[in-house]
Order: structure tokens, then C-alpha cells, then sequence
């Protein structure tokens, strides 16, 4: 079995939003599908160790925004490589509240969903929302995952369901001295960072980043 | 509510397969992610109005066959627009058996799986299947569901999550009369077809088209 034929399953980039009490948090995900057309429905996976996780059970109620390639994919990042626990993830960040969820700026559109159904498995739960809301926003084409990865350059952190081990990733690249790798979220930039370097996709500055071996 | 923002969500496009007793059959679908990254878990979404839906109730396995921007568009209309139960929809096509199970050829890479668990919804099932083989096949970059819709022209038929009525198509539309509509899958053309044309998507003559009101 080759893991690496699961990186041609095409996805999107999204920001999934709930609330944590009075406060707006989510995390970054790339699986979100449409499953029914009337009523619509949309089901999304989340790992049982994100912080998201237990708030969307809580609150019955979850958001997608949906980013475009016109983004700014610091977002992914933010939301991805940190936890809300920790983190107030929409400090200084535009979003507005529509049908009750917070919802980001910035994107090709959004879906507002209630939790109607859910599926365990052994590390994600898998959501089936109802949607109450979707509206199209001007933000240019959707990113996709492919997008993410070869002109971002982005990786997916271990909690993603794509995530793939540094160890397997490696086979499919030559090595080279020139390229230098951030220890947090693993973006990859073809020179040393400058003093004032900050990690486009999760923000850590050039101390975080070394040599790739 | 605006159901055309749920175009925004990205999709590649998969045949999925099964057995039919003793013969191989399947369904077009979008709808395919990863849930699960150890065991490695792939969910679809399958119509209950599909054939094929009830024949991986009955076996318990299915094949994503990943179809690439050089895969024969034809397949989509094949294994998307009729129906197994009327139709031979493997007679004159290269296959192979992989891990016991029918997987195209002229893709970009295969998933085989054994369903672990299912979420029933209104018009759908969600099979998670636990990945017992996957390979990359030699097959260019994976289609997805916009590069369907946009360069090939293909629509969805009515049995797929991501269905939208002609009359919602035709609001972001404007209206011409030099295209001509496939009656069967809704493929458009931007001139009459000759006497001999096939429609590229489901297969039908020139006689199924009409001009597009």
C-alpha cells in the first residue's frame, strides 16, 4: 500500500468555526463534503484531539469558510497549527456573525450547518450538518489542497486525516542544503530566513526554522 | 440561502466499484476523503437510488478508481448517467482485479477498501472504509470536479449530493441560442452536433440534443 495515493483525493481548504462559550474558535480542514441535496447537507471530519471537536458537539452548530486562493494563508496556520485551548485564534481578525456563527472575511463563501447525525471513528469524528445558511462572498477561486501544498507549499499538521509522516514525505524529494523547514508547521522556503522572517502559514519567526536534511 | 455557494467546495471525480455477483460494476462520485490517517479510513457518499449502493451493503468492499485530467471523459457519463442494473458498464473497458476488487485503468491512482462502518441520511449512505490497497497509476494530475465542470462541461445528475436543477443553473447563465443542451446529462456544446456526434459525457447521438432555451 503507497499512502501517498491518498494525496490524489482532491479537497478543499477550509476554516470550521464554532463557539467556546462567548468566544469564536475553530480549526483549518480540508474535509468538508456535500452528502444531500434536499435538504442539503455537508459532512466534515475533525479530530477527536482538536479543541473544535468537543466545542461543535457542545454547541450542536458549526461553520465553514471556505478559502480561495486569494486568502490569506496565514489563516491556515492559525487555525491549523495552534489550539484554541491555548490561543485566542480570532484575535485581530476580521469575521462577522451570520445565523449565529462566526464566520471569516476574505473567502469564496461560507455554509452554517446544525449538527443532525455523527459517525465515530477511531481518532475523527465525522459531522453531518444541516445547512441553515450558505452564501457565495467575492474572494476569487476556492483553494484547493493541491493548491495548499505545491504553491504554498503547506503540510498538514499530525492531527489532519491527510497527514502523512516527514519519514514518507522525504522518499518523494531530493535532498537539498538550500532548503530550510519551520519545526512547527513544516513550510518549506527555498533560502535562510531574513531576521524579520515570519512563517507565512503559522506565524513562528526564523528561529523556528533549520536546514532540511 | 444560495446552493450555489456549495460549488465552492472542491471535489475530484472517482468511479466507484463492486462486484454484481460475478460481474464488476460502479457509480461516478465526488465525494470521497480521508478520515482517518492510522488505520488509514476513506469515506463516500453513494445515492440509495444507486445500484451500486445496496451491492456494497451486500459485499462489503468497494475500489475508488481516481480519475486524472487524461482519464476518458466518457467514463464519467458510463459509470454516471445509467444504471448498472440495465447496463454492462464495464463491457469494452480495460479493468483489473486488485486486491480482489475491479479498479480502471487510465487513472491516476487506486483505493481499495472494506466498509468498517456507514451514517445513513436522507438520500445517502457514508460507507468508511478501511484501505486495504491503494497505488499510483501513471495518470497525470487528478481531475477534479471544477476542471469536470468548467473544461469538459459536465454537469451532475440528479442522484449526486452536488445536483442542482437546471433552473438554478440557469440564473448565473446567459441565455444563448447557439448552445445546445444533452438532454441525458446535461453536457453543453456551443454549436448543433454533426450527424455522427457522441455526446463525450454519456454517450448518446446528436438526436438527444436541443437548443439550450
Amino acid at each position: 500500500m503507497n499512502p501517498n495515493t491518498f494525496r490524489h483525493l482532491t479537497y478543499g481548504v477550509y476554516i470550521i468555526t464554532t463557539w467556546d462559550g462567548e468566544h469564536p474558535t475553530g480549526c483549518t480542514a480540508n474535509s468538508a463534503m456535500q452528502i444531500t441535496s434536499e435538504p442539503a447537507t455537508i459532512a466534515i471530519s475533525i479530530n477527536h484531539n482538536n479543541y473544535t471537536n468537543s466545542l461543535i458537539d457542545a454547541t450542536g452548530r458549526f461553520a465553514i469558510s471556505i478559502l480561495s486562493e486569494v486568502s490569506d494563508s496565514a489563516l491556515i496556520g492559525r487555525f491549523g497549527f495552534k489550539s484554541g485551548k491555548d490561543t485566542d485564534k480570532f484575535a485581530d481578525i476580521d469575521y462577522k456573525v451570520v445565523d449565529g456563527m462566526p464566520v471569516l472575511t476574505g473567502i469564496c463563501g461560507y455554509i452554517v450547518c446544525k449538527v443532525v447525525n455523527k459517525m465515530e471513528t477511531a481518532t475523527h469524528t465525522v459531522f453531518l450538518g444541516e445547512v441553515t445558511d450558505a452564501e457565495i462572498s467575492d474572494g476569487g477561486d476556492a483553494m484547493t489542497y493541491a493548491y495548499y501544498h505545491k504553491v504554498i507549499r503547506g503540510q498538514s499538521p499530525p492531527n489532519a486525516p491527510t497527514y502523512i509522516p516527514p519519514t514518507v514525505l522525504a522518499d518523494e524529494k531530493s535532498p537539498s542544503n538550500a532548503i530550510y523547514i519551520c519545526k512547527v508547521c513544516n513550510y518549506e522556503r527555498e533560502s535562510e530566513p531574513e531576521a524579520d522572517y515570519k512563517c507565512p502559514i503559522c506565524g513562528v519567526g526564523k528561529e523556528k526554522f533549520e536546514p532540511k536534511q
